[in-house]
């Protein structure tokens, strides 16, 4: 029996940042993980096989679209295997047997810090401090075992590096959600069995007033639904834009294959980023 | 004679920050600043009059929108006045008479450090230190006569707290812009003379398959120049969207505010936000 190879996905953070999360939902829990300083990193390991999957953050529900990944996924070309969204949930980690009352100092990415002001403002004592990473602020203060510090991360970055939970969920706002893709030249071995098929791609018009309605039309004249539209103005070319769309349908589909080909024709530019499922 | 009331105008950040940058081209030199925590205390601020004037960004060319902010332009509904661009670029900052090579840390917000990987890579002896705000970095090094640290920030920033600047624009992409809005209850004292009028509104359509294409008619149909569209699905309700849209011309046009009319009878949410000039 030939042994089952294990995948080794790339993601951007340290071990036990929402993007791990996310792999362990796209991929299940028996990955190698290949922890990235930059999303241009992510991409170069999969480009190379050095890794076989990636996974990266492509919007969040606060802080909007991560046009970063949008260029990354244009330079690359490799196809979006699969869909699924975190919720970004933040704990206060501390050393195993260290009291909420001990602590002084909470280490943290500043965006996570901002994200959970109502804390700070319930607890003046309790100073924040700025750390280069979320997951990395954990793996910190159990190092160096803070007896008055504590960190703010994701509950699997608690579980990963032996921190113990001291409060629960102390974002100020729950609806902060993230939608991260999965990347692979292969297809993933564990995909979606339920849910709907999505199709990701980008298009470039000419310049001309209506020009967007009438590429809009391709799919509208086949009742083909979409699930997200946004443009993007191309740097140094004013009143040119880049349009990202998700439409609901497989493109291996008859009618989604029409609207393609269609699409293709109405515009100046046209790549498929991929079609997938969503793993709840 | 009398004086000229001076414009109050609240962003988020310390002096010297982006915002702060935007405010100056926005408003002129002569302001009064109000720095902020958080965008929600800068729209508050404007609310309770506690300003004249708000400077908020609203997207980045790299990071996208910020849904945050349209979501505060929503709930406070005070008129988007004016729009303006900034280009990010990070200047490396010491106490005056510091000589590079003394240099042994740079402090700065981590999403500023991490837009400045190849310095870091190019001086691997220089360790980057996360700090809550970029501005913020420069005057703490100045208070502190720090010896062998640096900040990374704006030349605003440097000018404000008298710091020197040790090395110009470290950043790795040139091509990182943030564009502000402008807020004000009041039509601006300073408003851009050049430039074209764009108007900005927000809409939900019903959940049905061609409702956005019928509501991008309104536009077409009066070869009405569309600037920006983008989508962001509404919490909780899976398939159901707002839209964020912006299009040449002023509101009180005829042809756009037919359209405009049309847009409301075609969607079921409909809010116009603002019609203003960009500042070069």
């Amino acid at each position: 029996m030939r042994r089952k190879a294990v995948r080794r996905a790339a993601f951007q953070g340290e071990n036990g940042a929402f993007s791990h999360i996310a792999a362990r939902k796209l991929l299940g829990i028996a990955i190698r993980t290949v922890p990235c300083e930059s999303f241009a990193e992510v991409f170069r390991m999969l480009a190379t096989d050095a890794v076989t999957d990636a996974v990266i953050p492509i919007e969040n529900t606060l802080h909007g679209s991560i046009h970063e990944n949008y260029d990354n996924l244009l330079r690359f070309q490799i196809p979006i295997r699969g869909e699924t969204s975190v919720r970004i949930s933040h704990q206060l980690i501390a050393v195993p047997g260290i009291k909420f009352r001990q602590v002084k100092e909470v280490y943290s990415h500043p965006v996570a810090l901002n994200q959970c002001r109502r804390f700070f403002a319930k607890y003046p004592n309790i100073k924040p401090k700025s750390f280069y990473d979320t997951a990395g602020s954990v793996r910190m203060i159990v190092r160096e075992k803070c007896g008055d510090a504590a960190a703010i991360a994701s509950e699997t970055a608690a579980e990963i590096y032996g921190g113990a939970i001291l409060k629960r969920n102390v974002e100020d706002n729950r609806a902060n959600f993230t939608r991260f893709f999965l990347l692979s030249k292969q297809e993933p071995a564990r995909s979606a069995r339920r849910g709907h098929w999505k199709t990701s791609l980008v298009f470039a018009t000419t310049n001309k007033a209506g020009a967007l309605f009438r590429a809009l039309a391709c799919f509208a004249l086949r009742d083909i639904d979409l699930l997200k539209i946004e443009s993007r103005p191309l740097t140094g070319k004013p009143w040119e834009y880049l349009f990202y769309l998700d439409i609901a349908g497989k493109s291996e589909n008859a009618e989604v294959g029409h609207a393609l080909a269609h699409l293709a024709e109405a515009t100046t530019f046209f790549t498929l980023l991929g079609t997938y499922k969503q793993t709840p």
